[in-house]
């Protein structure tokens, strides 16, 4: 009876190793080299389970960078929950900008792969929307709204900017940009 | 006597021609479907004058990119050049965050594409570190380098934001960021 029951019901965890899998075969070659077989070899299952947890690529695009936003916007938010009032916070989002987001080459390349993929279809805008919605109301702990968005456009910018300029960016200047958009 | 002096000196603005075809193949399918044939037919070319003119795709890329960051930024540049002292200088920046850069979806996909392959690529950010220090020095003639520096992000932040997000940015948000960075 095992086989007949276990095909009925396969690995539980399987859809989340084939998104997990996938963000890492973006990682590698890109959006628009990411294929289904690419992905269900990294995630080590049989092609047609690709089809069986989603109806086609975009599906799994979707989910996939729903997780990668996910999981930066919750680093952001955990860090705007552990500081009290606004000059820490001011603080930690200099921090932010000159050390923790994007310290990671990976990051950097599948923040630009979302970026790129929004830009060419706007179907997956709703996914950036809902990244910069989430970093608004990690700001909106410690800044009035129109200030959290106008400091999340200058994160945007300043971590961008640092990422993909040849010289660096003396962090003093990151500091006097938040204290500036942040002075109300 | 024509056909081989024709062999020796081929058609001068044939390079060109090649380089502005890149760009209309990678806003068509990505950096990474641009193939040297695709831009061939483009280009109307024979592929053999590829190889003659490029010494491979990361110079044609090289070139292309180069020629799309200068047009952006000569636009902008003419923009600052054109205003007259700072107050007229702080209107101009928001009319290009809100109306004038970007407004083409080839423009918002090409950047985005230079974006990500200058993630990938170090070697390439010697174009968006070039383009940055453009956009800077036209800045400068209304701003002090420091200010110039943090705008140039925040105009990047606020222009990528607008772009991506499903819910129209007030234009009186855009004018107020920009006031807050550039009131010392």
């Amino acid at each position: 009876m095992s086989a007949p029951v276990a095909a009925r019901r396969p690995d539980p965890g399987r859809r989340d190793r084939i998104i997990g899998a996938c963000l890492d075969v973006i990682a590698e070659v890109g959006v628009d080299g990411t294929s289904h077989r690419k992905v269900a070899a990294a995630a080590g299952v049989p092609l047609g389970s690709m089809t069986y947890h989603f109806t086609g690529m975009d599906e799994l695009l979707h989910e996939a960078f729903t997780r990668f936003g996910s999981s930066i916007s919750d680093e952001f938010a955990a860090h705007m929950a552990a500081v009290a009032g606004r000059d820490e916070a001011v603080e930690a989002v200099v921090a932010i900008i000159t050390r923790t987001v994007f310290a990671s080459p990976r990051d950097l390349v599948l923040t630009h792969e979302l970026y790129t993929l929004a830009a060419r279809k706007p179907e997956f805008r709703a996914l950036t929307s809902a990244w910069m919605a989430r970093s608004r109301a990690a700001l909106e702990r410690h800044f009035d709204p129109v200030t959290a968005r106008m400091l999340d456009a200058l994160i945007e910018g300043l971590t961008i900017h640092r990422a993909l300029d040849t010289e660096p960016c003396d962090p003093a200047v990151v500091a006097e940009a938040v204290r500036r958009v942040t002075a109300v």
